[in-house]
């Protein structure tokens, strides 16, 4: 079996951490290289991410399940680090102007095509926002596309995850307001390792829809 | 480096493709297998990937393109293969329970659990969903999960790749309809090798925003 398809084997939801268990710094390192490497269209990046690994910011997060989704507030303490993933609702041609003007300065475009890059890339996000100026439903399009990378990444290195939709938005809203500077998280990935003999999710075989159900060949 | 930022710095848009370069059916193979494993939110995989590999398929697909996107149009027939990435607009609970019935059989879940899974499972999906039972926002977020994924698969393959939003979206919901079977395509994905010396994306310097500026550590 080919390493690609044996790690996305391997990879699967933890359900239970061992607390005793950390993710290695240099670890650390590479997942938030990887998911800042994360491709997005138009190179828009319209995201935020919140790594949380000290004990009073896993007490902050874990005071969000106050009210919802009780379920994943254990993960909150358990896991060794949990990331917020939050989209820009209102992500706007400005914003846009610093990620070309960074295109710019790594030398990856010329600087006499940065107008161009930029009217014609925002066009892609000006077809996605409506008279509001809200364009959240495009922009979470792309931070799901960071959460694929991140959940592959986390399978290479062999450390297991908890993606989490089950968290409450509104609570997260206020508790990280600062931290999310405008930016709203609907989902956050918890990380480290499971608990040994404890984790009724853990060594089950993967159950997906055969590959003709999802797959037409023409 | 590690290999997989090392990966992650490898992967780009490709601009041009070499018509003469084939993916070789071994790893179309194991792309679809990836692709077929990707996670998404309570296993909901609420998607259908149409692939694109004969000269007539390429055809049809070359002619959506009419009306818009042009600048895309030759990579229809130029790439080795093409993926439709396309989302399921209207999830239902009848869809759903198909796929718990998937994790019943596959031995993931215990039989006596399939009912707790499907009304515990499907209240995300019913989270998203309007009065009229459109919940295609989240479920286009699940099917960006499965793009992230497969940019990372296909960079570790070292197979170019180029993930078109620049697609019409009625002419392709037109043209395919049959193969769609009712799910809707914003986005393909154009896979293959880049020509040599004429692909101008080729080789540049990565472009993101700073570490500091998308994490925030606490």
């Amino acid at each position: 079996m080919h390493d690609i398809i044996q790690d996305l084997h391997h990879r699967y939801t933890v359900k239970k951490y061992d607390p005793s268990k950390r993710i290695s710094s240099e670890k650390i390192e590479i997942i938030k290289e990887a998911i800042r490497l994360s491709p997005s269209s138009i190179n828009s990046q319209p995201w935020k991410f919140i790594l949380i690994e000290t004990e009073e910011a896993k007490q902050r997060f874990h005071d969000t399940f106050a009210i919802k989704f009780q379920f994943n507030q254990h993960h909150a303490i358990e896991s060794s680090h949990i990331i917020l993933f939050a989209y820009d609702p209102h992500y706007t041609k400005e914003k846009y102007a610093h990620r070309v003007d960074v295109e710019v300065e790594s030398g990856h475009l010329p600087a006499e095509m940065h107008d161009n890059m930029l009217n014609g890339g925002y066009a892609f996000a000006d077809l996605n926002t409506d008279e509001a100026g809200f364009n959240g439903n495009w922009t979470k399009a792309q931070l799901y596309l960071a959460l694929g990378n991140a959940l592959h990444v986390l399978a290479r290195l062999e450390i297991g995850s908890t993606p989490m939709e089950g968290v409450d938005m509104d609570l997260i809203g206020q508790e990280f307001s600062e931290e999310l500077d405008g930016h709203v998280c609907e989902v956050a990935l918890a990380m480290g390792y499971f608990l040994e003999g404890e984790d009724y999710n853990h060594g089950l075989p993967k159950a997906r829809l055969p590959l003709d159900e999802v797959f037409k060949v023409i």
